[in-house]
């Protein structure tokens, strides 16, 4: 009989990230994980290839609510404003995870491989944003610009939101670095 | 005695773009990237630490140029004013090497890895122009912000400007794009 329940994939971030915060991500194990979490190690590499991945899982459903976001918004709007649109949603996934984030931002700062696989995850999320601005008829161009512009928009606030205590500001915080980006682009 | 001579690096540079462009890039070997250029392989490994390295070569002149740019701008210049700075010796730079970033392009676009390796060392010079701008006293922010704007700016102008024929358009293209990034971030 498999140990799964229907949790599993919660518990076992959930554990991970204790124990990374606690005794530091290089020194915990995946058989640490999945014992923290009550479950084996294979049905740990049941969801995640290794550990660094854990740290990663967020960014599938990201990317989904982000491209949902961006789904609703008015046929009429501009690249920019679409793209945006797609924080919406994000912002209220992020209320909840801010403890999280804080942790996991940590971990990741101290770490330079972590640190290029986040780039690379953001620019793989940019990809997909201006893939979804070119369905909906944006020039390439404009498309690549309003893309990276949102990811960097989204890039500064994240930083911002995990520095602060209040875990509902992303989305005051991703407006101000809107308005600072304007600002620092205006001729 | 060493076979070493004054533009060795040059011509491994030069004898590998074309092997990689003749042949493939997977297909090249350093052995005959050494003998294409009349070099030992122990020359190569002097200049480079594999053959990847041969395409990121020219990275630490471009932030060089960058960053030099960036120190002649006017001290009361807007952020994103001194960024843009840094691109006029860039661009200057680039004249002679479209034949060199054009086979670059179509290797590093055929090959993921080297695509990560491309984003990770855009990021690099991203991090080394908000480093930059924040020696001259830029905010946090600010400095992000425009260096990621910039770095955009240079990224979108580069795609455009190995697509097109003209060596000299590099400039051009560069206001074009930043006109267009304008466009796309005005409220």
């Amino acid at each position: 009989m498999s140990r799964w329940k229907p949790d599993a994939e919660g518990r076992l971030i959930s554990a991970a990230l204790t124990l990374f915060d606690e005794q530091g991500y290089e020194e915990t194990t995946v058989a640490e994980i999945a014992q923290a979490a009550g479950l084996t190690k294979r049905t740990f590499f049941r969801y995640f290839s290794d550990k660094r991945e854990v740290l990663f899982s967020g960014s599938h459903e990201l990317e989904r609510r982000w491209l949902e976001g961006m789904a609703d918004a008015a046929t009429d709007a501009s690249p920019l404003a679409v793209v945006l649109a797609g924080l919406d949603p994000v912002a209220e996934m992020f209320v909840e995870r801010h403890a999280f984030a804080r942790v996991r931002s940590g971990i990741i700062a101290a770490n330079p491989e972590l640190q290029e696989r986040e780039l690379i995850k953001l620019q793989n999320l940019a990809g997909a944003i201006k893939a979804a601005l070119r369905d909906r008829g944006v020039s390439l161009n404009a498309a690549i610009l309003a893309a990276q512009a949102g990811v960097t928009v989204f890039h500064v606030a994240f930083a911002r939101w995990v520095e602060q205590n209040d875990p509902t500001a992303f989305r005051r915080l991703m407006h101000e670095s809107l308005e600072e980006l304007r600002s620092v682009t205006a001729a």
